[in-house]
């Protein structure tokens, strides 16, 4: 008989091998007191930390507003939802919510998914069952959940070069011209910190009769001047088809969603089992995103800010020699460019100096090209930065990394 | 070019012309008051609804020691988890609650995703990864997600008659003796209320050398003297290598897990895109979720008062002759077997009688078997039963629908 202990350990002995075995960091976030949290290590000892990777971009996730509208809503409608959306699952919050979004992004209609992953995931596998014969393009740098459902749908769809419009030009205009297309991309990508060509790539679309479908989940409460993402700063909001979002980063919550026209909603709600099929987003949460979209939309100076720090971050690393990439958006990488560094950094970081921010290693970024990745928000200090940028230069030359060239 | 606003027009008008086009009641759940809530329908005007279709079984969505933990942990640690679980986002309470579910199945380790839908579809994925040759065996009526799960991973599968172990047994003995197998199934099935056999199923899968992966989520908290579901009320928790489970029904909350072998876990933590590239439940949901585990764990007495309301509804239902369907569990299900009138009844309910059970049609169970499912709860009241079994006697005698063969 088979035995499957040994696969299991082969499984997991495999990604060892291959350098890329995460060990979760056990934090306790401290309410007001972002990014600081307690980190628990194995042994049940504690330290602080400051944390220098969370998704949480303009610490949303401790604002009063939507701390307040969580509890709120806890105290008047309870935990759960208590069902699926047609299962008596469809609470006052999640409608309102939906309604917000779409307005936020200037469509008909909005869905709301659990999570980001399940969105994109959801929706583009399904999309594929609505339209026959669909053929999909499909940025080379689009996020794991993309992927899943684009593979999961099986149709054709042809993988172009990151942000390469002549690449997806060529493509488009081999297909054939009456063919269902959708060209898949993201505004942010969030290893790399750079953005897309949104006019350029809706221009093609529009000359070889394909949607669009851009996942705004970096950008989204980051860009414009509501916050509805680069496709409002661009003011392209009218040139995407669908709008793919999380309510887990920037707006500090839990969620996804898609907004667009009502009927491509009304198709999607009917026919997504990744939809159908599950128990709705807790009241909590989606009354506590609609606190934090609206937030988001009124305060600009939040944009700002965020941008402020990032650049900052930026141009003390530079002036340190720390090998900053090029980022021309919130996202601060910093190439190291081996695994097995990347990763003693990372530790380095954590137990000498109490900074937190995870190795990105292969396959999340191709291999040569590890990383560490920062997000300062605008509850990161300059007085943070004072220890970090020390504390990498410190670790620069103690692990003897490549610096700028400049700098070295 | 291709039209695509008449696509998806046409395919609302194909789940329209099905008879499965969906309206979702728009509910705000009042806290203390489950299972009554307010809907409001499409002018804005509102109506008292009580609820007769909830998964938040034992009405855990409102108790007191779920919202406490859940406001105490908003308070203490904020909105979002802020990441994935490897950047940023293990939260201390998520780890907690890993911990607690794995005692609670007695297996080494567990390990939380964002739903259900996902624990299933993620997980049943990634074996046919790490397993390569795997060969499912799948009862036919298995969970949508399930169903997801297993033919995004495309492996080799066989679909068994529902609770069918002769059918089973068939279909392992024709496969390879030396492929590595697994068997899913769930314990009860929501819509028809069945509990599959689960000594059965285990014997069978030793003697063909077959994993078992069991979906309990219409179970946990439900069954078993500590609530940890039908395999411990069987004394089988050996028995099944990978258990499925929800946080979202009994617990009262949100969210899914697996519980297993500490190397099943790793495997799947390490392998599953769904698992890895998502960010993770909020602290307030794992808190609540940890507070409803333990509090479940210690009061067998919900269990007591939910079997006996589900067994005084069917009592009371063939005392008017409405036909109820077979159900060894606390689902009571009540067949209508036309899609029209499904709906028809469900819609007087709830606008002449205030009474909301959502229509359960194709594809959700099979034409011809269309029917009502109600879920009692422990806070269902003697006079809601009265109100909802009159409702029902004048409505069969207006839509004149069968009646049970002894009364009609």
């Amino acid at each position: 008989m088979f035995d499957y202990q040994a696969a299991f350990e082969t499984a997991v002995e495999q990604v060892k091998g291959e350098g890329r075995y995460r060990v979760f960091a056990d934090l306790k976030r401290v309410r007001g007191q972002f990014p600081k949290a307690i980190r628990r290590r194995a042994d049940g000892s504690e330290q602080d930390v400051v944390v220098w990777c969370s998704n949480d971009y303009l610490g949303m996730g401790q604002h009063p507003v939507v701390l307040d509208a969580m509890k709120d809503e806890v105290d008047a409608a309870g935990a759960g939802a208590g069902g699926t959306r047609n299962i008596s699952g469809t609470t006052r919050s999640a409608v309102d919510l939906e309604a917000e979004l779409a307005s936020w992004h200037r469509k008909e209609a909005a869905l709301l998914f659990t999570s980001g992953y399940v969105a994109n995931e959801a929706t583009l596998t399904t999309l594929q069952r609505i339209l026959p014969g669909l053929i999909i393009f499909s940025d080379s740098l689009n996020h794991a959940s993309m992927i899943a459902g684009i593979r999961n749908g099986g149709c054709e769809r042809h993988i172009f070069a990151h942000n390469d419009l002549e690449h997806l030009e060529a493509l488009l205009a081999a297909a054939p011209a009456d063919a269902p297309k959708l060209i898949a991309f993201e505004s942010v990508y969030s290893m790399d910190g750079d953005i897309a060509d949104l006019a350029g790539t809706i221009a093609l679309a529009k000359k070889y009769g394909a949607m669009t479908y851009l996942d705004e989940v970096h950008a989204v409460g980051l860009y414009g001047p509501t916050g509805a993402g680069v496709a409002e700063r661009d003011g392209l909001l009218d040139g995407i088809d669908i709008v793919e979002c999380t309510l887990g980063k920037a707006i500090g919550v839990m969620g996804g969603y898609i907004a667009a026209d009502a009927v491509i909603i009304d198709a999607v709600r009917s026919w997504a089992s990744g939809f159908i099929f599950t128990t709705s987003l807790p009241p909590a949460l989606t009354a506590g995103a609609l606190a934090s979209v609206r937030h988001l939309k009124a305060h600009p100076e939040l944009r700002d800010a965020h941008q402020e720090r990032a650049a900052t971050l930026k141009a003390r690393f530079v002036a340190a020699g720390i090998p900053v990439m090029e980022s021309v958006s919130h996202i601060v990488p910093v190439f190291v460019g081996d695994p097995v560094h990347t990763k003693m950094i990372s530790d380095m970081l954590l137990e000498q100096h109490g900074i937190y921010v995870q190795p990105i290693n292969y396959p999340t970024v191709p291999k040569g090209t590890e990383r560490l990745r920062f997000t300062p928000s605008p509850n990161h200090t300059d007085a943070m930065m004072d220890d970090l940028v020390q504390a990498m230069d410190a670790l620069w030359t103690h692990c003897n990394v490549a610096r700028l060239p400049a700098v070295a």
